[in-house]
């Protein structure tokens, strides 16, 4: 049975396990992260694969961001349907149904813009051969060594962006970058400077260069501030935050400010077999486990594995039927495990609904 | 776009990275486990967790299975959905909202057959307590030492079960167990014994003796042959099988017959950052990842490390739009992932589609 509006969450008709959304955190996060940027010059393009909400993209959109990020063609059909008017997908895309798509999309509506990366010729022709009457805008893409995608030099970079604005149907908007995977502020400059250096070469007019931005924002938003493009973040994890993985990682443990988790799980102590060992009702399809397990609100609690639709707990004094809170690690392994998610006050009242659209 | 029926997914109407389900393999799987349980004097109760389908769940009710079994009162409700019957919960039922729902629809329907375990007496009062006017139907489940929930002795077990019996609301049905976290048939034969100890201990007229039996179900087959109790077996992942955890582990590979894997996941190669190095469109919002990584059906493919919507693979001779495939391993974690899965012919052309309903 789904949550009653204005009821509490723990009113008898919600089921768990359930995953619940702090309005107040959600809220302080957007409005946040807006503020940042805002400060720093630079824009926002929430990736919307954290979440795949129509009502957070909402709040991102209303609260000023530049557009969304997507990951494949199909999040990107989806955040359109979210509203956005611009879509940047942090990729090299290749695949032709969704390229399609999003040369219907461009032609249908003359004010939607859409981008996405490129890191070699190929990816390029790939994208020439599917465009319509108005060209696809393309970053290229710089990596770097030990990274995911992107040239791996300024002059293979190079070849890639002279490439594009050879050939029809492409148009070169400007430089990619991703600098999540780096270890060190140190590491980060270093990579932040070769994405300028980049910028400069490209030579476009109006150039955008995007980033990550989720566990750097605060070097990015020291480093770029003075650089000739529009500077779009990418962040996604900031929306919800959460008790583990980023908030030991966010930029707000180095400056001042800080992201509040939103997401919470609640679940019944099913069983209590032995003497202090319990089986909660929460398991890997519920709560995220792939970057840190959940932690547990209740202070004794330890968590010796998860199983597909339990986890099983160390904890003395639990019986069957207690509720069992939990923050997450990682929102981005979290929402797509529920179609729809209560969003509660701080009484956990229900205020309304979170839905996704995976 | 979703996929044309009819049509091959490699048409250019179904958009990438997508997870089939091939028809042969599912039916083939459906009859295999329908043909072993009826020539070992035995039932099925198929885990619908795997799936949540009402598609698969059709196939396997149609092919005469008893009911469907499911992990939480939100599974048990959508399984009604799917046209069961009779429905099985293998846990302790503690979630009032799960148990009023029960209640009703035991009243609602009086052909409709609703079991839980129960392996305390604070477990069977939580049931009494929402009882309607039909009682809850119990199993008392006997655990093992590091197993997960149940009893952990006879004596243990021998007290709930007269509680159960004792107790309006609630009516002893038989004996539940959970036989997959034991590591050799010498282990399982022994615990096996004890459950039907169990059965004999408790005397209620035409006991079930359930067991999970996706490892063991050819070891359950032979010690439980002559139990003058209905056996229930709720294997799940049997439906689809898999190319990893499940593979190595089926009791086919020491018993005659076989079953064969049903999912399989398509991706393009986004990028070829450095020679040798791809980037495949697939990650962890795609594919399971808790049980073994993907397995590549190409020779020559490495999975170096998967991320929220990519695959890191060392391999030579790729290039940006190449579609890989992929078996997986652990189905149970490969279902939740996707809302819709194009059915395919051997020729992957789409004959219909599996929905799911987490």
């Amino acid at each position: 049975m789904p949550a009653i509006l204005g009821q509490s969450v723990f009113d008898g008709g919600l089921e768990f396990p359930a995953m619940v959304v702090h309005r107040d955190a959600l809220q302080h996060n957007v409005a946040t992260m807006a503020a940042f940027v805002r400060d720093h010059g630079m824009e926002l393009a929430p990736h919307a694969k954290t979440h795949m909400s129509p009502e957070i993209a909402a709040m991102q959109l209303a609260a000023g961001a530049w557009g969304l990020t997507a990951a494949t063609p199909r999040q990107a059909e989806a955040a359109r349907g979210f509203g956005a008017r611009r879509i940047l997908v942090a990729n090299q895309v290749v695949d032709p149904a969704g390229l399609t798509w999003a040369a219907h999309e461009l032609e249908a509506d003359p004010a939607f813009e859409f981008l996405s990366f490129a890191d070699s010729v190929a990816g390029v022709d790939i994208l020439a051969a599917h465009a319509g009457s108005r060209p696809f805008r393309v970053l290229v893409e710089l990596g770097h060594e030990g990274g995911r995608a992107g040239c791996r030099t300024l002059d293979g970079l190079m070849r890639v962006a002279a490439h594009a604005q050879g050939t029809p149907g492409v148009e070169l908007a400007g430089v990619a970058g991703y600098e999540g995977g780096l270890r060190t502020a140190e590491e980060v400059r270093k990579y932040l400077d070769s994405l300028r250096e980049a910028v400069e070469y490209v030579r476009v007019r109006n150039p955008i260069l995007t980033v990550g931005g989720s566990q750097w924002f605060d070097v990015i938003g020291r480093e770029l501030v003075a650089t000739q493009a529009r500077i779009l973040l990418r962040s996604g994890a900031y929306v919800t935050h959460d008790d583990g993985y980023y908030r030991e990682r966010t930029p707000f443990n180095r400056i001042d400010g800080e992201l509040r988790p939103a997401l919470e799980v609640w679940a019944h102590v099913l069983s209590v077999p032995e003497p202090g060992l319990a089986i909660v009702g929460m398991g890997k399809r519920d709560a995220p486990y792939d970057e840190g397990l959940p932690i547990p609100r209740r202070g004794g609690v330890t968590i010796m594995k998860m199983q597909d639709q339990h986890t099983v707990v160390r904890a003395t004094g639990l019986k069957p039927g207690d509720l069992l809170a939990f923050g997450i690690s990682h929102p981005c392994t979290a929402f797509d495990k529920w179609r729809s998610l209560p969003l509660v006050d701080r009484d956990y009242r229900v205020v309304g609904t979170i839905r996704t659209d995976f």
